[in-house]
């Protein structure tokens, strides 16, 4: 017989598939949500289905944003010669943050991984040498000090040094095996600031 | 400037509000629903709002259902007349996941604590009391071994017992398989004012 009622079950189930959700913690998120007024709710339900409609990629550099361009390839403030690439958009938020970058950014959306069958069509790697083609000086490698992150970073600067643009890596001031969203903010200064080339 | 689009950051806000989840959770959440694809994302919402709308207390015993009894309240081969009263749905799935547990439960919705202004008439034990006055022969105080727990447990067993009721506390000590010296003292004494002959 089953405890609960088939609707917190559904809820459950489709609560613990979510990255970081172990089975516990999606009973108590279901029975949180399952005690809070209908309107609460029924704003949360509106709110995802809304993002995920209207959230699309920059035409540029392929982060999240609602507009055909992001706000940081729109300001016309920042350089747009110089490309900080980044694995996914949480790193760029955490690079964002620094509040010391004036380039614009590169989202990758991944990290070459054949471990887990990701190669570079499954990443926009393409799309940042076609925008290499155009105007831009420096392509800075700001992928994680990971495995998959080291191997992405060679594999694009092999891309983009034939290509007579300075290619740079972010100093390993950055901890081997850290994931850069969770790096403070000063570290990931040095880092940027100690790059050297490739 | 924001980073993020307006979209995401509501959904960011929305999700790091619910228990548990800081904001890096809400941030990795957030970006995970928007890269699944729309009509799984519609699926969530719905399964959301379909649980909040359909899901009710049992009308004998007060937990989550979508029937007016609960699966336990309507089966015929629990004992009725034993009620085990815990503080939520998740410690009455605990017990029932034991399969040794054969009467009835009491969800009270929390516990009494006065350090937060939760008092009795905040929980269901106006509603136990009534239940108490059918056909009950044993109440199980099967409450947190927490301050509030305790206290829960003895307001209503001076509640219960008058009723002439037997009113009986589930055993707190050293969990099986838990080593001593990583158990807290409170619990140890507990364990030992509580040894039993063997």
């Amino acid at each position: 017989m089953e405890l609960y009622s088939g609707y917190v079950n559904k809820l459950v189930d489709e609560l613990a598939a979510l990255p970081g959700i172990g089975n516990k913690s999606a009973q108590r998120l279901a029975f949180h949500l399952i005690n809070l007024p209908e309107d609460k709710v029924q704003r949360i339900a509106k709110v995802m289905t809304e993002a995920k409609a209207n959230v699309r990629y920059c035409r540029e550099c392929y982060t999240m944003t609602d507009t055909e361009l992001c706000p940081v390839c729109a300001d016309p403030q920042r350089d747009h010669s110089t490309i900080m690439v980044v694995e996914n958009v949480r790193d760029q938020a955490a690079y964002e943050k620094t509040g010391k970058y004036k380039g614009v950014y590169h989202i990758l959306h991944g990290a070459i991984s054949p471990m887990i069958g990701i190669g570079p069509g499954d990443l926009k790697v393409r799309e940042l040498v076609e925008r290499c083609a155009g105007d831009v000086k420096e392509v800075i490698l700001a992928t994680n000090s990971s495995l998959e992150g080291e191997t992405t970073a060679m594999y694009i600067s092999k891309l983009i040094k034939p290509m007579g643009i300075r290619t740079t890596r972010i100093a390993s001031g950055v901890p081997v095996g850290g994931d850069l969203e969770y790096i403070d903010e000063i570290t990931l200064t040095r880092a940027l600031d100690g790059r050297t080339e490739i």
